[in-house]
């Protein structure tokens, strides 16, 4: 194990100021100069993990995208430039193109091809009552609106679907990017909702504190977003999940304001915090999120472990999450991702190599984090682990949000690339990966496609644990038909074997076909009761979360 | 400290089989056969605390009552004694008295008097189906349903109100306990809504787990009623409020069931089951809760401290509550509290009895207790609190679920005893306990009454804590309306400062006031909406957490 002192460089390359932050590339990921080629090894191994690939032809400049007409008549636009000023109304190709969509590897697919569903202009409020006036003057306009913050979503939160209305706008919130209020006290940050992981972290550093909140999409991603999915960090082991760090929403809707959360705990009725939490845009827009914050970590344990095997790993796990006062991050690789993690950084081979490998990391003060480390590597090494030392650990901290880069690079080598998740109980964890595996792996083999499939436990509760997977696969002449189709087979299999259909990455459009099954019909009532109370209009998101108006039949069916 | 091995004993006396549970004192708290005289160091201390005190007149003997009329004619009864049976349709006196409202000691009060209002019968269904049932054939009759647990609600969430409809019926809910799956590898429980507390210890105990869970009403709520409220237990720094504890719910709404809960965390849209935990009965019923457990700890500390003053008990709490895995119970009695409960205990002039006293309890394994204890011990000493050892914590322990019993007492010897609570973040909890208490004394002031006010914190977050209060005043002529104008005048007092109206006592109607300024009109306009989906004849608990349907004027108004 390694510890680490003074752990400011660390921290400074997770939160580099959002000013010198590159726009996302258009039409991949991150930041266009560091778009990787695959190592070596990975290419060597892929066409024996897959058989024959073929390159897909070369992908088009931004110039050379069509985007669809814009629906906006040039008083629409005036009257918004009236609200918000014309230089934060975007009806301009490039603009409307960056805001077509998310990152999902069809989103990626989507962005490869000649003609272009994009939203009709790109509204940029500067604060909560822009964003009101917004939303006022797309309900008199009839327009949807599609709230946008770092627009990193998986699921297809940021279609710009127009439902019944004449245009589609996206309401991009990144200019809402402030710390507003800081109690050193109470350990209380207030954001507007448009700031970025990064730059959140940057104004906290400031104070000497840390959100600790950090999601693979963290160098993009905004508060508002986090909120809006219910989003779930590398290092929620140590501070939880995003819902549980938010003790305060501001949000505005299309009928009326709320602000929420007086109290870090309340009896007062339901707790309506979590109703915006995972609401996704479709009852509003968060515009200011309250968080629980901590003291920048002291010192820092990193420490990574093998198993025999996956199921092994998963019951020493198990052990640490049920016992408590464990790791900051906890996360255990299956024998596949322990693979092919060791070729990307050109280590096949290693005597340890085999089985499955798990990373620890402890935060804290000194006395802190060596309990928990020895408290930890006492139960692992009980359930037949053994530590590996620190530099894999080291490994996964400094690519920890470099995946999407390589996915790029994959796509470019005629391979498809996804990822998914979902989770469940402890007692059905083993089951529930089982079906996704054999759900991935058929639904490609019955497009004569060959899939490679890893999985990885990323998040532990006392109850049970995600499951996190990665698919690959020849990417053929068809990905999205393809893809279409595995992916009903995946999220049906996932509903079979007691899962969610989603632990982290939300509903969005992707997986609204399974949401009735997930909550009942009676949950979806109430889902759509309370948009129906506060965007009568029906102007939010359309057809995010709740989908089509009627239920969406499952496998067989449409 | 005092370090205690197995804690069998002490686990067994707090979770007593309910079958020997005796039934709760009609017009009191708890067992008939427990009923407190007043020590005598309270007795001498009265006088001086609060001025002349006159004794009541005796209070009626249960056969003395005079319940409102049954509006339930002959068929309405036939009709739930076809879907229930006979024994469980109950229309006699003393079974409606004895469902004619909860625990608060204006419900107390109300007991005392000749005619009282009362539902016009109460059904205890044995299952979902049959509350299922019950549901359908109340909507059927126009008959309002008050669900109803271990009858300990204090805020008036058990009143028999009818709204609009021809009567009310209690739906009695204690039949329906039982452990109904047990999953050791996940340490999840799944137990029908109406098992008590202590039985649902007692159950779990027999595979070596516990839930934690210990509010004051302990010995006769329900999981349903904790779920229903959104309780927190004594134990709460160690095992989190109960909807944290929370991992699935089924729910019985007059329009449809959910079953909510697939995984331990998911992002599969909003939290549902947040919806339903705080919803009182005016959504439907819940009928199923499931909950994570625990190993029966192996080892307990208790300790208590005491501080110069309160500030700095609160100080020391905070740092404690900031740093993470401290107590399993934390604690802190202002200086009136703690020189009160030092007199109620006959030790008052004890040298170490000036100040704000303390209790910490840590529960776990050996190393753990041993490690969290030497931490605590470490920030509460350099905030300035000195170890009192032992004793305290344990007389503490003793009669953690005996506050009540005292009430009764108090009443008996005339003197007003009532208690309420609120929470917020550390930097406003100063202002906030000083605007409680001010309006307290102003208010029983205002009516001519000395009041003696004693406020301990009991639950403590990273951002913030609640903050429990007890008043005592002459009983005088007109307690009830005397002390309806110094809620008000608490409430208004609590929003002004920032607090909730409550953090675990829930809203019941006697809240429902100060609800509107918690959540907002939108956030009222949301529970409306997700009523009138579920429950479109608003039969469900008519008058809790909604109120009426105008927003209520405050203090001043009518």
């Amino acid at each position: 194990m390694a510890t680490e002192h003074g752990t400011q460089q660390d921290g400074a390359n997770d939160s580099a100021p959002r000013a010198t932050d590159p726009a996302m590339r258009w039409d991949g990921w991150g930041d266009p100069a560091r778009a990787e080629t695959l190592p070596f090894a990975v290419r060597a191994l892929l066409p024996l993990l897959l058989g024959r690939l073929r390159k897909p032809s070369a992908r088009p400049e931004l110039t050379d995208v069509r985007p669809a007409s814009s629906g906006l008549a040039g008083e629409d636009a005036d009257a918004f430039a009236a609200l918000l000023g014309r230089s934060h109304v975007r009806t301009d190709a490039e603009s409307r193109i960056r805001h077509a969509g998310g990152r999902s590897t069809p989103d990626l697919l989507r962005r490869r091809e000649a003609s272009q569903a994009v939203p009709d202009a790109v509204l940029r409020p500067g604060g909560h009552e822009e964003v009101v006036a917004c939303l006022r003057l797309a309900s008199d306009l009839d327009l949807a609106v599609i709230p946008f913050g770092g627009g990193t979503s998986v699921v297809g939160a940021l279609d710009p679907e127009r439902g019944a209305h004449r245009g589609v706008v996206s309401l991009d919130l990144t200019r809402m990017s402030e710390l507003l209020e800081y109690d050193a006290v109470s350990a209380e940050a207030l954001f507007a909702a448009g700031t970025t992981g990064p730059e959140a972290e940057r104004l906290l550093a400031a104070h000497g504190s840390e959100l600790g909140h950090f999601p693979q999409s963290f160098r993009y991603a905004t508060l508002g977003g986090f909120a809006a999915a219910r989003s779930s960090g590398q290092n929620s082991a140590g501070y939880g999940r995003f819902e549980t760090m938010v003790t305060g929403l501001r949000v505005a809707t299309p009928t009326g304001d709320l602000v929420l959360g007086r109290s870090p705990a309340s009896a007062a009725g339901p707790d309506l915090i979590r109703l915006f939490l995972g609401s996704e845009g479709i009852f509003g827009v968060i515009t200011e999120v309250r968080v629980r914050v901590h003291p920048l970590p002291a010192e820092r344990i990193r420490e990574s472990w093998s198993f025999t095997d996956f199921g092994a790993g998963v019951d020493a796990l198990r052990q640490v999450a049920q016992h408590g006062g464990g790791p900051t991050v906890l996360r255990l690789s299956d024998e596949a991702e322990t693979g092919v993690s060791l070729a990307q950084i050109g280590k096949v081979g290693k005597a340890l190599a085999k089985g499955a490998s798990a990373i620890t990391v402890y935060e804290g003060d000194h006395d802190d984090v060596v309990a928990r480390r020895a408290r930890t590597a006492g139960i692992l090494q009980a359930a037949g682990g053994t530590s590996l030392g620190q530099e894999a650990a080291e490994d996964w901290q400094r690519t920890r949000f470099d995946g999407p880069y390589l996915r790029d690079a994959l796509l470019d080598a005629g391979v498809f690339c996804e990822t998914l998740e979902t989770a469940t109980t402890w007692s059905r964890l083993a089951a529930l990966r089982e079906a996704v595996t054999s759900a991935l792996t058929r639904g490609f083999g019955e497009v004569g496609r060959k899939a490679f499939v890893m999985c990885h436990v990323s998040h532990t509760y006392p109850t049970g644990a995600s499951l996190y997977f990665t698919v690959l696969a020849p990417l053929g002449a068809d990905p999205l038909d393809a893809w279409a189709g595995v992916k009903r087979r995946v999220g049906d299999a996932i509903m079979a074997a007691g899962g969610t259909i989603s632990h982290h990455h939300a509903v969005g459009r992707d997986h609204a076909p399974w949401l009735a099954e997930e909550i009942g019909t009676t949950g979806i009532r109430v889902l759509a009761a309370i948009k129906r109370e506060l965007d009568p209009q029906a102007i939010m998101n359309p057809g995010a979360i709740l989908g089509a108006a009627t239920p969406v039949p499952r496998t067989g069916g449409a």
